[in-house]
């Protein structure tokens, strides 16, 4: 028989299909999507030489005095060339009779994670990754001045299936006037966890979870990456820090090397479990000026794109998972390297 | 500028990207999945003459009395052969310390609409969708009694992207023995807009829209079709019944005609508007026994695949469309035949 579980934190239901159950090592044979891409892409806007092919560059980390715009650079940071909303103009709510809407103020910023064409950051050096996310927090700071925005969100589309169309290695950073509806209801159900329990619940998952064994990937000093309890997608990877904060970024920059190492792991892991599957990786933390120190805590989820929700999910918000998290667990750990 | 529109009955919200606008005739071209089907295909398990390939049937319409599980049905229903829940059992609820899970007791099962392998809702006869419908009905008055169940839902999934392995035509029906999260989420708002308002939403929604007329597909004595104000995904429509109701099947078969002729109408648009796209078909209804009469209105949704939701989408839950809903609108009515 299957069964259904809760995630603590969301208290979203996953029902976990025992009858329709696959083996790890069966998904990883049929998921590769990967088709071998050159170092170096005449065609790609990303790659160096190519610099004018994007908006001019609002960050980049140069090893000698380069000009902007112009190759050298090893972690380069430009608006989308084709942006969901844009930094010009004022908020402006219009709320006729009925129909609600705002002007689309906001951010749509590239991080160009290497010059080179087909890097990963499943491979690349730990360093590098730090050098991301150095750019990715250099961002955030500036971007949390900006008073018009709410939130800021960062995500890395990987592969096709996960709706990237460059290769390129390459994350993203929306900023938005609004405040995103599902960050609202995972703080609020937080806070109702909180109230409830004197605990936050991810500090207590971490704690059950370590408790448990079953479903941990990697324990650092300073992080736990876990496949969770009730895991949506198969392979779901959440990576939670053990130092309980609401958000990364708290305006100063922290140190990078903890989080770029136990990241690097990860990725390495899955790319090598899963063939270099295609997977969302969402940072998850608390809206701007939005004081939920006690209850919230901040964390990265990655969602590798195995299995394409269809009209249950969409309709319900239940999901069906063909993949027991333990055994997934137990799976990613052979290839969790020191 | 882009602009950021709310969905007035979940308070969604939705970047309407019309900087990366596509035009509705584009998408067309795009998003063929269809490979020529055969009539029958000799390996298919819902083919006639194939009926020892699926568990035994729960109900099926035949012409003449032929015996259960054999050829000459018309719409056959039978248990999925890989169900996601089972009808056998207790539903024992787990709440050792910390994991909460619950056994996954259930149903799940598949209307077989056609025995012709390649027919297509949005080509045969009102009548025939008729009888699935029908079918449908049966089974949910059947699946009620069950106490042990809290919610039934009924989804079609058409194509590859939309997460259908079985080309040939079918729907179907997963009933749970817990309330779906976002089920409750958006009676809840429902709740929330009734007592602020003293009407319902969707009733509201197909007067506001009806007075606007940009979104409007179809209008029948029965229905509106309409593309949402906020459509999460390019050409999402709606269905939604003038005649305020929580459910679509209040215990005794209701007239099945007028929503065979909507539905039927709605889905030949879209097929031939965009060539047989991938979607996903939702039926939206309150749960078993939970008298939300006054404030939710059933409907149902349908979400063509023709974009892939993305790190964004799902870690925010705000969604990006690239196509205007008053653009598909007018797009599709060019294709909707009386």
């Amino acid at each position: 028989m299957s069964e259904i579980r809760q995630d603590q934190a969301t208290k979203r239901w996953v029902i976990m299909a025992t009858e329709r159950a696959k083996r790890p090592r069966d998904l990883a044979a049929t998921v590769s999507t990967t088709e071998p891409e050159p170092e170096y892409s005449p065609d790609c806007p990303f790659c160096p030489g190519n610099e004018s092919k994007t908006p001019p560059e609002v960050l980049a980390y140069r090893e000698g005095d380069g000009p902007a715009d112009s190759p050298g650079w090893q972690v380069r940071v430009v608006p989308n060339a084709f942006p969901a909303l844009r930094p010009d103009g004022e908020v402006v709510v219009s709320q006729p009779h009925w129909f609600t809407s705002v002007t689309g103020v906001g951010a749509h910023e590239v991080i160009v994670e290497s010059p080179v064409h087909n890097d990963s950051p499943a491979t690349v050096s730990v360093e590098h990754i730090g050098l991301v996310l150095q750019a990715a927090a250099e961002r955030f700071m500036a971007l949390q001045q900006d008073r018009r925005l709410c939130y800021v969100a960062l995500f890395r589309n990987n592969g096709l299936a996960a709706g990237s169309s460059l290769t390129h290695p390459h994350t993203q950073i929306i900023a938005t006037p609004i405040a995103p509806t599902s960050v609202r209801l995972e703080i609020e159900a937080a806070r109702q966890h909180y109230d409830d329990r004197i605990h936050c619940v991810y500090c207590e998952t971490i704690q059950n979870e370590l408790d448990a064994g079953q479903r941990i990937v990697l324990e650092t000093d300073a992080f736990v990456v876990l496949e969770p309890f009730a895991s949506r997608w198969p392979f779901e990877t959440w990576l939670i820090p053990k130092q309980h904060a609401a958000v990364l970024t708290p305006g100063d920059a922290s140190p990078v090397e903890p989080l770029a190492r136990a990241l690097r792991t990860t990725l390495n892991a899955l790319y090598h479990a899963l063939g270099d599957p295609a997977y969302n990786l969402v940072l998850h933390e608390a809206p701007l000026r939005d004081s939920c120190e006690d209850y919230y805590h901040w964390h990265i989820e990655i969602l590798p794109r195995l299995a394409t929700a269809a009209g249950f999910e969409l309709g319900t918000g239940i999901w069906i998972n063909s993949v027991l998290p333990e055994e997934s667990a137990e799976y990613l750990r052979d290839f969790v390297s020191a």
